[in-house]
């Protein structure tokens, strides 16, 4: 969630009329302004009203807290299932009745808000509070139904709750995971063509199973007769697809003639790996084409917010031409980040004005978001504090003698060697007291490590240049992840740590998927809750239930699931519904986990036959096709454009790439020596997932998207509800 | 496998003196010609000697039955592990060696037809040579030691059938499987890089199970200690990755205590979810761009053999240019394709000969077997012969109106209805007479289908206009493909059809894959024979063995392989071994297979997890890759440039093209009236795999090859061994 820093327009209402210099803007335009800049730097779309109190309400709106708040309240919701019955911890319904009114309040509170930001028409207009008036509208009367109807001691059903999830979806902030839902909503029509053909032969197939199999009165190992219902068929083909009942479903035809076999080879052939594949090519070309569509409007919108900065401040210039000038952008550039560096703005501005004239024109202030979201780490290279308390000591030639060790190769062989070994003694049995001790023997080594290397390096220094990596050091020392420190001996070697690399860029995405599989999820559990929620106990082992053995129920006496003590994969309660959901997600035994559910209910096989299309079908072949494009971006751009820009302006101030760091590059880090050695300035990539997304269509938009620099009659897109 | 219909050349070294025409070249250089242009459209790579003698031999090595004799016998060669102990039907030592002894004679004297073919230099440098001498001097002294020993009654292992599988590879004629094979060798170093990386989270993750769960005194469903032994736990945690044993492995930790159950989820997370795509993407990435290079390189050797070519035949032309007339050309022409027609070849000619000057340049020249490879299909256009036999009674009222009800869409769909309720009726019981009654009339339905359709239209127009849908409807008649009679349902939807046509145009590439497979299978079914045969038996239900149900061993007693009838799943002989293969490439109950079939044998492990890395890490995810890539293809690439040329021309010629049959271009065929209705043409698209590859990286390569077109100091390129 991007974090909004504009604190001190806060006020901006108030000092509308503090006189400011002839031809300076007002302060509240310089307010206004930020707005743009920080909503195009964080992709928001939002058309708010630009009157000065609008403006610091939406400012307000904004605020980091605010969105805290918000997502706090979110997940007190979502998390309320766990008290609800059938519950974790058991709450009367009061209690979490109580609980749900106070989150609806706060959802109630916050829409009322954005009302008062936004004009009227397009509140109205904005399928996402509809959405959420209806979500806080319906949980209300269901509240109220359930809570009369349990009073007075009837059966009744939460239904509301599947849509508490869409709230996740429905909030301003939940723009990356509307946009992953519009994405596989694009998506669908496409996969169901695939998916009627995939059908089709499934049902080909089963057709002729029956025709093959029906007649040999063929029994399978638990004493069923043997393909011979076409439902049956259907169901076992489409379980055989997912490979969960391989090769059981197989074994009666193929103990009867070898034969056989090649019916299911062929089948497994078409359905199993060349469908699967075509879903994936299918899902994959689609989601990236509509996704590439979506980051185009993202650059178009997000410059269209720059125009209207650059309209608030701009001034007359030395042509025709309408400039902004060195002064107001700094101001302006200060409002929108005020913890950013000199050294860091005057990188920036020498950037953005190429001919030294102490204005820019349009077409370089429109740059400003994407410069600011190249992350730049200044860092002033100045002597390690001990060589100003201690000079002598500190430059003496044992002390000189330490630190050359220190930065030797050697020494980081020493310590992966020594990390390796740790790692050896945890795999060994801790009972022994000679191991015990060596641990601590291996803890102290770790801080004589970190000691040595503040005490060569300069410490600010130290941590700057090595990020990430020097946070991991710092677990370390927390016992419990010890085994991460082998990760350090990985991470010496050049090409694995390009791989690591792009797996921690994929990271705040696969936040995303996170919250998409929640929302699934979490729908799924409800539903399964309210249908299966009982059928199936787990029971203690000093439980005296006659059952104990087939799940407290005799209906799963015998049967696979209750041999394999699958008892504790059942609906009861949201965790183990998760959980649950989770292993049907990874496929495998999952048609005897649904038997067990359902317990020989059979239309329940449709709710897992679903859940199967819509989890692994539809949502993982997505996450495998952001990975795949992840990975194909990383092999081929080597750097976006803008960086490389960045570099080029930094090569044409006369400032050397240092080649220490251009070393480190590989971390995506590099570095430039800047007037003299006085400044280190760092820059990865970019800081959010519309970074990265832009990144990886950067080739495909940068071109058509510079003619449409010159319109000047550009309107607010409004692409942003489901 | 290309088929070379150069007939009339073999008497080219006879002919060499026949007098010609004072500026014709002799008919000796013809056949030198047409055999560079055949080579160019096969992307055959041999560089034989140009003395007519030679060019004679070379294309009897050439000639299709000469490489079907070849394929005959290596299938011979490897079909011998189905008699050979251990055998599927036992046959003597003395009768197989005997069998195999005439391979390899054969063999040997195709080699021996290929070095007089090439200059002996280049024989000795092609390691593909060597690689078949040594194949075939091992497996004659393996056949002696192995007769030797079995006759004076010792122990042997027939340890050349490994190296069988190899020849397919290095066949002259394996080049699509050589290309595989080299894709994968250049891709595994970074398939590596990341398998080390995977290797390591997994080893990671062991040992933080190790220490997470082995004081906990758990046991596992069977009662044994659960994850105590760190190399239990690496293998446990490698079959989760397979999803083999989910939720088994997890089942104890999770009723122990229900946060366990992240740790299983973070595992499955990283190494199930991420790794694997992962792997699919590095593998993706490298075989399309080593692929890539693969076919820039053909392109370019194609173009260097089209130039030998012109070389050959070219005359000086009007100005200082080197041209070929337009009678040289039809001659070359008719000796590459005896077979073309002459609207083909007239229409192919006013392609090359932009300007009408009855002569083409080198650069149009070189265009020929591309052009050769685009699918023509000539037809008359001519009245139907019953209009011409029985004129009146054709043209009269009722058979009008008879034609026209055939040719209306309703006929379509009350056959489509038809087939439908054929379908359900094979659905319902056979055993009712009045079904089975039924199924003779639908037969009769579809046979008058037919007739009334051969009645409409002209039948030749009739079959080459339908093509692949109307053998189907041959098929139909065969009463065990019956149900495939549902597929034309399903064609009559035109989003279906471009799918259905897009595997259809892959599948001439699964058969690489087949080889593929097939090779690998090959050589590890033999090892596995070696080490695992006999272990597990599978006893017929009258059997007296009192291990009966346990596969004829006390040690699988009670397992669940016993318990799931798995006893056939043996290496007992080489059709058994590839079943069970194939089980373990679809990777379900893998681990339960693998530990009856090694019988506790331990270090087997190393076999199967080896065997799960090369088939389905590597081979399957490739696999996956081209489906992906030739989705992505049909999905951005319309036509290709040189079919979208020709239609150019032909427009340029002033023909148009017919309305009804581009409607029919979802088929990939397009038709052209030729000279007002007296020809059709119907193009669909490349006739050879390497046209297909060609197609799918034309954007890259058409833009870079068009330079080095005028270097006239080409080199044969030795890209064609492994």
């Amino acid at each position: 969630v991007p974090i909004s820093t504009l604190t001190p327009c806060f006020s901006c209402a108030v000092n509308r009329h503090i006189s400011s210099p002839r031809s300076m803007p007002f302060f509240s335009d310089f307010c206004l302004a930020a707005v743009y800049v920080s909503d195009a730097q964080f992709n928001r779309n939002i058309f708010f009203d630009t009157s000065p109190q609008a403006v610091s309400l939406y400012l307000l709106y904004n605020h980091w807290a605010m969105q805290m708040i918000v997502y706090v309240f979110i997940f007190v919701d979502l998390a309320l299932a766990l008290f609800e019955d059938p519950a974790v911890i058991p709450m009367p319904i009061w209690g979490t009745s109580l609980v749900e009114m106070i989150c609806l309040i706060v959802f109630t509170a916050r829409l009322f808000h954005y009302a008062k930001v936004i004009p009227r028409i397009r509140f109205w207009k904005d399928p996402k509070n509809i959405c959420i008036i209806v979500i806080i509208l319906l949980s209300l009367i269901d509240i109220i139904i359930y809570g009369s109807l349990k009073s007075t001691g009837y059966n009744a059903v939460r239904w509301s709750r599947v849509l508490r999830p869409l709230l996740l979806v429905n909030v301003t902030e939940g723009r990356q995971l509307r946009r992953a839902f519009r994405s596989i909503r694009n998506a669908l029509p496409q996969i169901l063509y695939v998916f009627f053909l995939f059908m089709f032969s499934m049902l080909l197939f089963s057709l002729m199973a029956l025709k093959l199999f029906g007649k040999r009165n063929l029994f399978t190992v638990d004493g069923e007769p043997y393909f011979t219902n076409f439902l049956d068929i259907v169901f076992d083909l489409y379980v055989l697809v997912t490979t969960a009942n391989s090769p059981d479903v197989m074994m009666p035809a193929y103990n009867y003639n070898s034969f056989f076999a090649l019916f299911f080879i062929l089948y497994i052939l078409i359905n199993t790996y060349i469908f699967m594949s075509v879903f994936l090519a299918v899902v994959y070309n689609n989601y990236k084409k509509h996704l590439k569509e979506e980051v185009r409007q993202l650059v178009k919108s997000k410059r269209q917010k720059m125009l209207r900065a650059f309209a608030v401040l701009q001034q007359p210039g030395s042509g025709e031409e309408l400039v902004v000038s060195q002064e107001n952008w700094n101001q302006l550039v200060h409002l929108v980040q005020p913890d950013i560096s000199n050294a860091h703005r005057e990188l920036l501005w020498s950037i953005s004005d190429d001919c030294n004239k102490s204005h820019i024109g349009k077409l370089a202030f429109v740059q400003l978001p994407d410069l600011l979201n190249i992350q730049v780490i200044t860092m002033k290279s100045r002597p390690h504090p001990l060589h100003i308390w201690f000079p002598l000591l500190y430059d003496s030639s044992v002390s000189r003698l330490l630190r050359h060790a220190v930065k030797h190769k050697a020494f980081v062989y020493i310590y992966d060697l020594i990390i390796l070994v740790n790692a050896i003694f945890i795999g060994l049995d801790e009972e022994n007291p000679l191991i015990a001790y060596a641990e601590w023997a291996f803890l102290a080594l770790y801080l004589l490590e970190i000691l040595l290397k503040l005490y060569t390096w300069e410490p600010r220094a130290f941590f700057a240049k090595h990020q990430f990596w020097n946070c991991r050091q710092i677990l370390d020392i927390v016992l419990i992840l010890r085994v991460l420190r082998l990760i350090r001996v990985v991470d010496s070697i050049k090409r694995f740590r390009t791989i690591i690399n792009t797996l921690i860029k994929i990271g705040p995405t696969i936040l995303t998927f996170g919250q998409l599989i929640l929302v699934v999820y979490y729908i799924f559990a409800m539903v399964g809750m309210e249908l299966f929620k009982e059928k199936v106990k787990y029971l203690e082992a000093d439980s005296t239930d006659p059952y104990k053995d087939s799940c407290g129920t005799p209906l799963l006496r015998g049967t696979t699931f209750a041999k394999n003590n699958y008892c504790k994969n059942n609906f009861n309660n949201v965790v183990s519904s998760f959980i649950l959901l989770l292993e049907l997600t990874v496929v495998n035994q999952w048609h005897d986990i649904l038997s067990a559910s359902a317990v020989s209910h059979v239309s329940a096989r449709l709710f897992f036959v679903f859940f199967h299309i819509v989890v692994v079908i539809i949502i993982i072949n997505i996450f495998v096709a952001f990975i795949l494009e992840a990975f194909f971006v990383e092999y081929t751009v080597e750097k976006s454009d803008l960086q490389t820009s960045l570099e080029k302006k930094i090569e044409e101030l006369e400032l050397s790439v240092d080649k220490y760091v251009a070393q480190q590059s590989v971390h995506g880090f590099k570095a430039v020596w800047l007037y003299n050695n006085l400044f280190h300035l760092f820059f990865s990539g970019y800081k959010t997932v519309d970074g990265l997304l832009q990144r990886m269509f950067e080739a495909d938009l940068s071109l058509e998207d510079a003619d449409d620099m010159d319109d000047p009659n550009f309107s607010n897109i409004t692409f942003d509800s489901v």
